[in-house]
């Protein structure tokens, strides 16, 4: 028979796939003779098969779960349901991962009336009893049965109010006598049957209830935030119960190793006298520091202190541990590798290295890379984030921490700003028309669009707040107004924050603050980069931004999006007059007034990268993106222009695309008008030979975007080949370049040995080939995703986390299939998925040269490449 | 040294690849030992090299070409460029594949003033030898230059004026001489300097006219409507010239071994005497029928008819023959298999079969699937058609010819249909709204959509004529009005026809006529029938088109669109009513609603394919396709559904999207909406139990749209089963059905394994497969694809003929990883390729196990399955 439960007596730290965390936590520290009260843990295969079997426990779990409850009772001396000995328990999930507070719990099982009356008289502790007793059937009623606490809490009130009593803790004996009869018919009223006396069924009941809280709503969100697949499972832990409440001599608290918010190596947590965990999380009593248990129990003090020096040597990381105090009396009730601030996270990584306890590779496994983030952005003061409610909640788009005042359009937002404002952009959506006002915004706010969407694809470049795709709102942006589900409405003005970390949206304006990075942090990601194979550039479209990236430790820009550079006021007109043009004359001639622009932000751009290399993507969005969309500029332009407002529209009218995704952009401007890669090619060449002049190094590696066909590469690159030839002769001096493609559709990946032959390089755009490969519009999914993570169809938004069975088989054959033709070509990625630790840990594994990804994800990416090639050589 | 140069005694007709089929047919007449004027062929790799040489010829091809020359001179016994006996020379074009009339060919080569004079003498025939030197001089300009001829043919009208005759063979000696003279003197005006008297000059350099004539606009038009790779490069053919302009004992003709238009087996053709080719294509003077031959010169008629009777029997099939009598003796200076009728092409195949000429596989090869759709459409009369001018040219979207009034809008041209007018809708591009409008119509004209457009698909299923994406037109449809591109203007009412076969449009009412079908058609598709191993479907959403379909002998129908049957008028609106809700309930209740009109739909359809399969796809497109547009219906909508005309508006807005095609649609909308996949079970199910109580065996096949994920496949496959598993029960009786999934996303080609485990068959969407794996939309691509077309980017519109290197490979994986999870999985493609004999071919060599096309292709699928079948034997 397959074994599904194991005695803590069985289990170690290694076995958390099978046992879950705090299970095989429990087992270690009963292996290495801790106080632990002992049990049994119903594996995350028996989670798995309760699933498989129809949301029903199987008979063998059934009675695996007997055999070991049997053996408990030999090893504690009790007996589950005996009123003399009675063996009580606590059930608790436990998942290969943390996932604090998101499954159930139930205490105290093997209470009913009988036992209760009993063991009161063989306690003498008749309140402590029923005070348990009465927690029982509020907890089952919630977990197993799914009733709401309300009920039984407002009874509690009433029975407070009645006494004028303020605390539990003054309620006495024969109180929680009456409390528990009375929680017992309202059980009663809600389920139409008695709460069951039936000690085993209480036991198998809640078994299973764990087993369904793993697919409750807020375990599947964390689930999906944290990248933690559904067919992991949860293991469920049953345990003798021990008590913090049994009196004076009684307590529970928790602690860490080391200091959670500073990482300061110092023993850290707080504790209760008399009470049980759930006092400590309740917030009525104030719970003591942890040192002071020094003064109240010195021994016992003593004694937790030299367990958890034992513990987070023995784990080789900081422990964050539970402990309780029963008659005298110190259990360790659980321990695990603490969670804690980036901060804190890096000083002890490092710390523990300096102190000699773990290899620099364990440091650098030891922090999570997305966790970096939080380091690079302004984040809200803990004390003023605690008195504010979120009003709506959307994607957390681009992290960071923002307040100011609502504005609906760049214009004002900019004039705002400029008036020494602090402004948060709230539209719709956001078009590159919103760039400048973007950039003088402290945070954006958009109604609709996913995770790359353009305002989350361009703030995350910026480095600034944004909080995208905020359903929830509706919006009217001519009437400037913004309202929440319940009805409050916000206008031009009024003041919200935003939290691109979580995606919620606060009222009012809520204090940031910056954090501190420390020395540590230099340390610490000088480790990484001798520990990584893959090299990390920035997608940078301007210097500013190029010289963040630098500063954060890219080697090269992997994407420069030259379009970006075209919507500033005096360049947007020239642009918006060549796409009006209708010979190649009149386009040429627009054209020619683009060049002096393009061509010195690159050699600004070239400048901020020398001696790194820069990734140069031609023109790639549909024309249409370009025109105004409002009357007034549309006039503005006719007048411009010396032609007929009519005729503007006409021509909007006839580039308008019904899916111009797919329609004319790309390589595609390019081969329909080849004057307009001409002109790039002038600017990336005339720049790059400047820039030389000035003796710094640069060697432009010129994309062309879109391929899908071998001729399509190879048109352009000969437009590109013979203009740069031109420039050579007419400046009389010549230096290398490169010309390459983005491998975007899924034709491109099929075909890249052909392309191969004729390209230096491939840059994966794994943005769009995910759009190409599972027909997702990034801009439309945002519709039905939801339903999709809800009913588990996918647990990664693919646009965020690389889908490695399918895009990624793509890519995998590009790769394949590109390094045949031409074995040393260059390989990167300059998707958004260059900056996902599993995405990035993917690039690694495929052999790619490269990732590219914003520049504030410049360190996570090479703290997550640096963890790729450690776990490859493990 | 690589050969580039083949002697016609070198060459056979086997060599067609390398000599082209001219070259090649030269050849073999020469073994054969038919008087053929003795030359040579200049390689199709020879024109290759000719390209990748930057356009020159290279040396080697050039010393062969001498080395050649000198090899016929010793043969004829002449000398090329001698004034007294004189080699002249034509060169003609001569590609792999017939393109007749797409190259150019240039006579007489090897006269110059010394030549001419001198030859004149020796001759004496000044006339006849001036009158060639001024056809060459005007050819040469036109070939090699690129000259127009309109200032040579203006010049000869003078002359003729001034001389007051109105024919050339009115002209004299002296004449001739002298407008030889004033063409020269014309040349040199034009190309500023002397027209070449070196020949060897004026050889080369034609030679190399001709390779560029390979990529002349026409050349790469008439390849890309007949399936021809730009890379065969074509032959040229150097050849003595022979004259049928010496006198009154000379002559040239052209004649078929069978009439080409009927298929009769009787010698049918034309000649001229006293001409060379050019005037019997010019039509000044009316040739003879081949007939009369018998009594003008009796011998050469005797021989010429022995000769080809010969011809055919040698290359077992009807011969297109040119030949000139020089001097009393008979040239054959062409044969090719002759161009014919569709309707004579059966009829001359199933005669050869019968005369025990050609095997049944030989005849089924010897025709070309497509030439079927003309035999059942309606044609113009060639009469009245050959009055007719085109106004513009669009897509030849849905072959057949149609003449009517237009009307701008569906609704106007139901109302004059019934009125008994005949009528063409024209409009921007048709929405599924129009379809009822598309069935009064004879013909539909849009102005916007490609070959695949929603016109162009629907049109097909109809077999209505559809001329789409006639960007050359200007139109208001408000104002009720069409413009060409120089200015004519056409109203409501006008008259037009339209051919949708070429996807030309003319002005005025041209008579049609409906080809009829003879018995020979019966016999020759129950031999394609035999042969086959692809089964053929049909696409047909409605029991008149299933009918069709099996009547033209679809086996089944492969995709019925269940969305097409919800735009009737008493349908939309409660379906509009479903889009409407804002709660399942009242979702529901609208379901309900439609339910019984889709039940009996589909009932019908059983009806009429049973006992064939019928594949029933559920609802695939947005739902915003189904929303009102115009203001009336709007307000209609709201008043019905007693909401305000903003939350109408509010929701048509809040389903708009900004790609579609990628969109909130497919599968999707059944998981969002998982009660739409209920109510289509309930109907399909309920409907086959009904048909199969009629007696009728029926087993349906549910198809689920855009499949990326398993999950998504499982997820509405077990509402599927579940909803059938009701239905059953509550009629107490159950069915076989199958759940299967169109494979049209790239991801779901890489996953096919893992969807095969669950689904009991494939199809394969391959318009959106080309779409995703492309990233074209097809609606929008219209815009670019002639670029590319003109560019040699593309060299066929992948909508239409199937892009094997890319969707193919796609295609491919999918079949090998689902027969290998599932090897008798049942694989067949829906997509517009279905109905394409170059896609079908390879259809069969992957190995699916049917095509399914709209009911007017599927006797071209039977063939081209047919052809596939034996190509693959031999």
């Amino acid at each position: 028979m397959h074994k599904f439960v194991y005695s803590f007596q069985e289990g170690n730290k290694d076995m958390k796939d099978l046992l879950g965390g705090k299970g095989a936590n429990l087992a270690e520290m009963t292996r290495l003779g801790f106080p632990v009260p002992q049990g049994f843990t119903v594996t995350t295969e028996a989670c798995n098969w309760y699933y498989e079997n129809d949301e029903k426990l199987g008979e063998d779990v059934k009675s695996q779960i007997l055999d070991a409850l049997h053996r408990l009772e030999q090893l504690t001396n009790k007996k589950f349901g005996d009123p003399n000995t009675p063996l009580l328990l606590s059930v608790r999930s436990g998942a290969r991962a943390s996932m604090p507070g998101m499954m159930d719990t139930v205490l105290n099982l093997g209470l009913n009336d009988e036992v209760a009356l009993r063991y009161s008289e063989v306690t003498q502790n008749k309140r402590f009893v029923y005070d348990s007793y009465r927690r029982l059937i509020q907890m089952y009623a919630d977990v197993v049965k799914g009733y709401s606490k309300d009920a039984f809490e407002k009874h509690l009130e009433e029975v407070k109010k009645a006494k004028g009593i303020q605390y539990d803790i003054d309620l006495d004996a024969d109180d929680m006598v009456k409390i528990a009869d009375d929680f017992k018919k309202i059980y009663q009223e809600m389920a139409g049957e008695e709460f069951p006396q039936e000690v085993i069924k209480q036991l198998f009941e809640t078994v299973a209830a764990v087993f369904r809280s793993w697919n409750n709503e807020r375990a599947i969100y964390y689930r999906r935030m944290n990248d933690i697949p559904s067919s992991w499972g949860t293991a469920v832990n049953v345990q003798e119960m021990v008590y913090g409440n049994r009196g004076k001599n009684s307590g529970t608290g928790v602690a860490f190793t080391r200091n959670p918010a500073t990482g300061e190596n110092e023993l850290y947590g707080e504790y209760l006298m008399n009470a049980q965990g759930e006092d400590v999380v309740a917030g009525i009593r104030t719970p003591s520091p942890i040192s002071k248990l020094a003064t109240d129990l010195p021994e016992i003090y003593a004694q937790f202190k030299e367990l958890s020096k034992k513990l987070e040597d023995h784990y080789r990381d900081m422990q964050d541990m539970e402990f309780t105090i029963d008659n005298g009396k110190l259990y360790m009730l659980q321990t695990r590798n603490g969670k804690r601030t980036p901060a804190a996270a890096i000083k002890i990584a490092v710390d523990l290295v300096k102190e000699g306890k773990i290899s620099v590779e364990e440091a650098l496994l030891n922090v999570d890379p997305k966790s970096l983030d939080a380091l690079l952005h302004p984040v809200f003061n803990l004390q003023s984030l605690q008195a504010a409610k979120p009003i709506a909640t959307g994607l957390a788009a681009s992290p960071g921490a923002a307040a100011g005042h609502i504005y609906f359009s760049a214009k004002e937002a900019i004039e705002a700003h400029k008036n020494g404002e602090k402004v948060i952009l709230v539209r719709l959506e956001t078009s590159p028309e919103d760039i400048e006002g973007m950039h003088h915004a402290e945070g954006v706010l958009t109604i609709r669009g996913g995770m790359t969407s353009h305002a989350a694809v361009v703030a995350r470049g910026m480095g600034a707040c944004c909080v995208s795709g905020c359903g929830e709102l509706t919006i009217n942006e001519d009437e400037k107004w913004i309202k929440t589900k319940d009805g409050q409405t916000f206008y031009e003005k009024d003041p919200i924050s935003l939290d691109g970390s979580t995606g919620k949206v606060y009222a009012g304006l809520i204090a940031t603050e910056i954090p501190s990075i420390s020395g540590d942090f230099e340390t610490f990601m000088s480790w990484a980069d001798q520990m990584r194979r893959l090299r990390v550039r920035a997608n940078a479209d301007n210097p500013k931004d190029a010289l963040q990236a630098k500063k954060f430790g890219a080697e090269g820009i992997g994407l420069c999006r030259t379009e970006h550079m075209f919507f500033e006021p005096e360049r947007i007109f020239n642009f918006r007059k060549m796409i009006m043009a209708t010979t190649v004359e009149e386009r040429e001639k627009a054209l020619e007034a683009i060049l002096p622009y393009q061509k010195d932000d690159f050699i600004k751009l070239y400048q901020a990268m020398a001696p790194n290399p820069v990734v140069i993507r031609y023109l790639d969005p549909p024309l249409h993106e370009f025109l105004p969309k409002e009357e007034d500029e549309i006039e503005k332009l006719a007048l411009d222009l010396h032609i007929s407002v009519q005729d503007v529209q006409d021509r909007i009218a006839s580039l308008r695309e019904f899916n111009p995704m797919m329609g004319h952009r790309g390589c595609r401007l390019a081969i329909t008008y080849p004057e307009i890669a001409k002109m790039q090619t002038r600017a990336v060449i005339e720049a790059a030979l400047e820039v030389q002049k000035q003796g710094l190094n640069v060697e432009p590696e010129i994309m062309i975007p879109l391929v899908g066909t071998v001729k399509e590469f190879t048109y352009v690159k000969e437009i590109v080949d013979k203009t740069a030839q031109e420039v050579f002769e007419k400046f009389g001096r010549s230096l290398k370049y490169q010309v390459g493609t983005m491998i975007e559709l899924p034709r491109a990946a099929l075909i890249a040995d052909q392309i191969a032959q004729y390209a230096d390089f491939f840059s994966f755009g794994t943005n769009d080939l995910t759009q190409m490969t599972f027909g997702f519009s990034r801009d439309d999914a945002g519709k039905f995703l939801n339903e999709y993570y809800d009913k588990q169809i996918l647990e990664q938004d693919p646009f965020a986390k690389l889908d490695q069975t399918g895009v990624g088989e793509l890519v995998t054959i590009a790769v394949q299939r590109g390094r045949k033709a031409k074995p040393n070509i260059s390989l990167g990625v300059c998707g958004e998925h260059g900056g996902d630790p599993s995405s990035i840990q993917f690039c690694h594994q495929i052999g790619l040269d490269y990732v590219s990804c914003s520049p504030f994800r410049v360190p996570i990416a090479r703290l997550a490449a640096a963890q790729a090639a450690i776990k490859e050589r493990r």
